[in-house]
């Protein structure tokens, strides 16, 4: 499977294929007239009130264009000839001094999937020139509030800033091969990374310790920047779902009794391809009888909700699976009472599970193209992140969770209608194990799924790594 | 050591001092009438195109009034009353369930040096109010550009929107106990990093493994983000001043062979923070003879600026005793000719130690209130991002360097001029050598100095750690 993959990734980014794609989209929508489209790298800029350039993250629709990450960068694609050109820095010589040589035209020529490379000083004499190859017919498509107010639109019929937004990130809903190689890469240092953390909450005394370990085992490997900011939440504060702190101690204070869990959602980002995996382990290396409880209901509902998906699959009706699985486990637990179809038609499971199933996976965490509706009255589909059928080529987590988070979980306990359902006494034994989530990135196949997940989830191995 | 250093951090940052300090310079400069001082906290950024926030960095002058980390805030600063009034972000319910309670009000008293804390929608009200208490004769002091648009400066005489960043950045440059503290913590912290990064270099095998074991151990021991990007360079990148690549492999394309030494410029950020340190290692454990002379001369320049260190020094003067040390000590390997005087005259030395020696330190790595003239004709001198006397309680780095960077010296060796100073077949042994900087950072007092940091540099200590 390396072999394979090594031999994907040491190919060139298809570039081509997603300008035709992009292309094919804005067409079956009417577009009709010969296309040109224009898109610019994010630019180099500086910290504020500071000397320093500010952490580069490159603009996820040139990349998808390009495969290019530099900074400063421009292309056109002309549809009509097919011909994608790809503008870089021309060398500085003041620069060079203290930054050493930039990539050279044939450089990028030898690694990038475009025609030509010219210096960025040509992109205006270049629009112009294929503006004029199309006499005047061309629309040209671009992104608006990303184009630099050097750039001229001259001799074109129309300049068009509203679509290409929109059919990019309806394009890249679908990945290709060498983007799932990409992501698989991700998501294999990733595994790399959450073994290393789970080993060293062994010795840590700190949640720092063990984020430190993962982000230097990403580093190590080749993903120098993190999908989004890990959360490692040791005890209660794995129920905080957007844990930021990553600074708390491992054991209560006051004695030497170290906390229940800790949950370390963290991913790598590879070439602009995120990870994004979520596992849960004890600090004790054992998991207590109730974290081991509720650990086995969220990978059932993990486990029977990937098993359903495939190509057409119906995100909500996974979604909902998965609440009907942790209704019948808090139900067997007794931290639910009632029957399982009232406690759905209740929404009461929301109070435990209270967020979507997944979301799509790709160059943004939360990859484009999945059509949330956060206005939705149902509590229990306003958060799903991902709405209708899924495709076949589509990446997306599967993420189930069973959170005590009092915040959540108080205003069921004190509402008239609802409170019924839930039993605080039993309840009361669980609020130590703060929140379980178990999360993977499938690969939505036409038959079936491909689980590119390789960091271990099962009870057994997860105990023994943690011991 | 640490026991001070622990005690004095555990007390509260001085931000009364500073707002007091501030407003002396503002008076010293003929801003008589009652001042008020309005700053504003960075703000919660999203990223483009995407649902994650930016990395948060806290603006520097809404710090050094508040030692507060919070984002979204605004602090009012009285001065005819020292009234120091700081504005956290009042509770939200929908965030409290995703990401819990923020800080309150009480626990922000407790832990900020401030007369009052109030939600952020009090910030109108009470700017008003203590417009009104001064009859309106009060001028408020702000930063262009850093004002929100809802923010109203009513009642005021006037609004001065032009001194405060100044005055600001003039006053940071004398650090007082506290703030030495915090950059001897970054420097405990960052020597500790240091010692893992060298010892990370017996095995690693390529740059990126060393930086994320200097990064891992900064979060492991408190600090969460880097001063600045990292510069890990081996081999001829040691000669690159602004490499940021930090991915090449240790070893010689396809020899076996390890390449001479790696360059480690790196420092962690403690509560806003920096330390700046840069460390150069062998490969092999033992630096060649070639690494060892330059080594050699690096250290003796830097160790000889360190000591005429005090109080009322000139930054330039130091800056050539660095030339000085390092013409001697190439005229000794026979890779300069000429006499010491012509050699400095002719400004020779730049060719091999082009930067300047060093800058400010605290707030930002490079520190405000250097007084820089990057348009300086005179070479030896435009590069020096200090300019003048250096007053007791200023931090600064002494951070010489020799390189051998074919940009720069180049030019020299085709120069009719100036090619007769440089013996090329000598020079021929040194290219491998790539550059050799040592950089410490130096607390300026009255009667001399204090070295803040710890980092091993003696060459038999760096030898047994790299060994």
């Amino acid at each position: 499977m390396t072999t394979t993959l090594d031999s994907i990734l040491a190919g060139k980014y298809p570039a081509k294929a997603h300008a035709r794609r992009v292309t094919e989209f804005l067409r079956a929508r009417g577009h009709n007239a010969p296309s040109v489209l224009y898109l610019e790298a994010q630019k180099t800029r500086l910290i504020e009130d500071n000397d320093e350039p500010m952490p580069f993250r490159q603009r996820r629709p040139f990349f998808y264009l390009s495969g290019c990450l530099l900074p400063d960068s421009y292309l056109i694609y002309d549809a009509s000839s097919d011909k994608l050109t790809l503008f870089i820095p021309p060398i500085d010589p003041e620069s060079v001094i203290w930054s050493g040589l930039p990539m050279s035209a044939s450089d990028a020529l030898n690694m990038y999937d475009v025609d030509s490379v010219l210096p960025t000083t040509d992109v205006n004499a270049s629009l112009a020139s294929v503006a004029a190859a199309h006499g005047g017919k061309a629309v040209v498509f671009a992104i608006a509030d990303q184009i630099s107010e050097t750039t001229k639109f001259e001799g074109f019929a129309e300049s068009n800033l509203s679509v290409l937004k929109g059919a990019i990130e309806n394009t890249r809903v679908v990945k290709d091969a060498y983007e799932v190689a990409l992501l698989r890469k991700a998501n294999d240092v990733s595994a790399k990374a959450h073994i290393a953390a789970i080993q060293s909450s062994r010795t840590a005394v700190n949640e720092r310790e063990v984020e430190a370990t993962f982000i230097s085992t990403c580093i190590s490997n080749g993903c120098r920047e993190q999908s989004y900011h890990p959360v490692v939440a040791c005890g209660e504060s794995g129920g905080t779902l957007h844990y930021v702190r990553n600074d708390q101690g491992l054991f209560y204070p006051g004695t030497k009794q170290r906390k229940e869990n800790i949950l370390i959602d963290a991913g790598g980002e590879y070439r602009t391809y995120c990870a994004d995996i979520t596992r849960v382990i004890p600090l004790s290396g054992k998991f207590s009888r109730e974290t081991r409880q509720i650990y086995e209901i969220v990978l059932q509902m993990q486990t029977e909700c990937i098993a359903v998906l495939k190509e057409g699959v119906l995100w909500e009706e996974v979604h909902a699976l998965a609440h009907r699985i942790a209704i019948r486990g808090l139900l067997a637990l007794g931290i639910l009472r009632g029957s399982e179809d009232e406690l759905f038609e209740k929404r009461v499971s929301v109070a435990f599970f209270p967020h979507g199933l997944g979301h799509y996976l790709g160059m943004d965490t939360h990859d484009t193209g999945g059509n949330p509706n956060y206005e939705d009255k149902d509590t229990m589909f306003r958060y799903l992140r991902v709405r209708g059928r899924l495709p076949a080529g589509s990446v997306i987590t599967v993420e189930p969770g069973i959170y005590f988070c009092r915040f959540i979980i108080e205003p069921f306990l004190k509402s008239p209608e609802l409170s019924m359902y839930i039993d605080p006494n039993i309840l009361e034994r669980y609020w130590k194990i703060g929140g379980v989530r178990i999360e993977d990135n499938i690969h939505v196949t036409k038959d079936g799924y491909e689980n590119l997940t390789t960091a271990p989830k099962a009870i057994e191995e997860v105990e023994r790594l943690a011991l």
